[in-house]
């Protein structure tokens, strides 16, 4: 089998642990599987760069900045091939351009253009083990490239895709995808089994586990991805306490298989909107240009020709969309503008959604049950998602979780 | 003019110091100047990196060494770019693969071959600094290698010599060459113009503030070279206070320049060797093989077809030599062997002693006049060295700095 292995930040954080991994590795070579791994920069390293990015630079430079914070994964594939040689293992670190792992030059959120798999075969056939560094590559003209946030997940998909890979393992510090947030809702069960579609909803809608990138592609290319814990021991995949396997059929469609929740976005309402063609356009086309992600939008009915329209952004980029709004409205004229931070996210996700009704509805009840006041609703073919006060979040992911059954085995 | 700026690890170490360095890189611009800096990594960064390495390996691959170490000179030329752009100085960062500074695979040790000058002049030509990894390249395979221990004034000379620049300036702790360490002798003045020969033969006796391999670079392509403080305020080349040019020639021919110290060797003495032809060659192979640089060497005369040879490595690589030397000694025969950490090698520099007899006499008397025993004596055409006790050499250094006249005016 050839196995690519992705571990994250924590399970590289110090020598020790790189040893765990490096004993991990060396066990599915005994197997007799060829392995490449991918690793990402030691826990709070990407942030201690980030922040010395900060000390210097108000916005700094996106080519600069991906020079600067991609040294982490520098340094953990290094110290990795170098333990996994002291253990009598031949192993050999690459980076991005060593790979020409090829990206565009949107610098901070490249995409992956093409990988040179020949270049890793050629090492797998030594029996070497490959250690690559996550979250980076080069663009054409030479200039390092990095993935964004979560990106070694990506970079584990792409290059399991690459290389037609029969697994890609994530390792992280869960042992799998869960029904809901274990710390929210203490009955959430481990997933064994779930689709691209839903993994994908989770992921976007707040579940930290995969990165929706990988995911997406994963889904694009077939590339079957382990979820497993890089802490408990080795167990076999599919196995009791394996991970969660994504891939493109689920064991049995349930209506619902998992809760996901997101405090990390925040409510932005403009009021008194003249309603006119053109007018939603003329204020999210300067979101997008400024790379403003916006997530959920709602429109209210037209009334006397003047609407609400309210969207989320990520907290972080609150104030930047807030200063582009009170620009727009200048120009284009609206009553007032509010923000809320105080608020969270909670989705309902299940491939079963599309063939059965009124899920939206028994989602809707277990709220009002509960005395929780919905905000903004979307929707998705597989997944509801409700805006409500970050408060109710808690009480709200445990009722949902217990009103679709999914504590039960 | 156009001028490679050269800034060491304590030049750089924190954010507070790089905005330093990025003022004096705005006035050298502002002058007019083409400015291309060279960075070294944070002060202890690369320590930290070649911990993490021992960690995780006895003999570190020189390859995984080498794409962990260069990481510290990533950061500091990634972050210096940030603060001069933040300045409104257009700059940008190159790695040594990205200015195709091509090496050797003498990972640790690498030679530079070539450097590509047109990426770097196509950027200066746009106005642009150009602020460039020192210490690091990349061999013809895209391998990342280092040049060694103090490598980034080799890059710095190698850049400016492949540039034709008009001056390659070496921003340092202190303020230029002194007639001796200051901290060991508090007479000592600083050397205003010192020939390439006299600075290598310094270099090479211990005196740290250039590295011996930049030296030999800038003789062999004839780039003058500045040895600056990094910390004083920017004054003119040559003017008081504007530290220490090494170029082709002396201003004034002193018989002697300067004093260097060196307590990093230790001895090795092998006794009752047979006294054979090709017993020296025997010895010192496997040592050159092993990558072990004997310093100084001495050979007894023959007494009854037995002799004893007596030479100096690094303290560093002492344990390394002996093992190599008792391998050998069981192979060709020998009494006994001893080692000496304790000692010192004390150096007399000029281009003076050329043309000036007695120079080493003076010596020899200086230090019999203090009580000073000679262990090992080496010569060159322009230096007198000798191995002491170390508990001596401050005193030798004071005593040989007043004899040759160096502290007066």
């Amino acid at each position: 089998m050839l196995v690519v292995q992705k571990y994250g930040g924590t399970s590289v954080a110090g020598t020790e642990r790189i040893r765990n991994v490096a004993e991990r590795v060396r066990q599915s070579r005994h197997k007799g599987n060829k392995v490449v791994v991918i690793l990402s920069a030691m826990a709070g390293e990407t942030n201690r760069l980030v922040d010395l990015a900060k000390q210097v630079s108000k916005e700094p430079d996106g080519r600069e900045y991906d020079q600067l914070v991609s040294t982490g994964e520098q340094v953990t594939i290094a110290l990795l091939a170098l333990t996994l040689q002291s253990m009598g293992v031949p192993a050999r670190s690459f980076l991005g351009h060593q790979v020409r792992l090829l990206t565009d030059s949107s610098f901070s959120k490249a995409r992956i253009k093409s990988i040179d798999a020949e270049i890793i075969h050629k090492e797998l056939n030594k029996n070497t083990v490959v250690v690559i560094a996550g979250f980076q590559g080069t663009d054409p003209e030479g200039n390092i490239t990095t993935l964004g946030r979560g990106g070694s997940d990506t970079t584990a998909v792409a290059i399991a895709a690459a290389l037609k890979a029969d697994a890609c393992e994530i390792y992280t510090d869960v042992d799998g995808v869960y029904t809901a947030d274990p710390r929210v809702c203490p009955e959430a069960r481990l997933i064994p089994i779930i689709t691209y579609e839903e993994m994908l909803e989770l992921a976007s809608s707040g579940a930290k586990v995969l990165q929706s990138r990988s995911v997406e592609l994963a889904a694009n290319y077939r590339v079957p991805v382990w979820v497993k814990s890089a802490f408990l021991p080795v167990k076999k995949n599919g196995s009791k306490g394996g991970g969660t396997l994504v891939t493109n059929r689920a064991m049995e469609e349930m209506v619902v298989s998992g809760i996901a929740h997101d405090r990390n976005e925040a409510k932005v309402a403009v009021r008194g909107l003249a309603d006119r063609p053109g007018v939603a356009a003329r204020l999210f086309a300067p979101l997008a240009k400024a790379d403003i992600n916006v997530d959920m939008i709602v429109q209210n009915i037209s009334e006397d020709g003047y609407t609400d329209l309210t969207f989320t952004v990520s907290k972080i980029e609150l104030p930047k969309a807030l200063r582009i709004m009170h620009q727009q409205v200048r120009k284009i004229g609206a009553q007032k503008i509010e923000a809320d931070e105080k608020i969270a996210k909670v989705s309902i996700v299940g491939v079963g959604m599309k063939s059965h009704a009124g899920v939206a509805s028994r989602m809707f009840e277990t709220l009002a049950r509960e005395g929780v006041n919905i905000q903004m609703i979307s929707t998705s073919e597989i997944k509801v998602s409700v805006v409500i006060r970050e408060a109710e979040m808690e009480k709200a992911v445990r009722a949902l979780h217990k009103a679709f059954g999914l504590g039960k085995k």
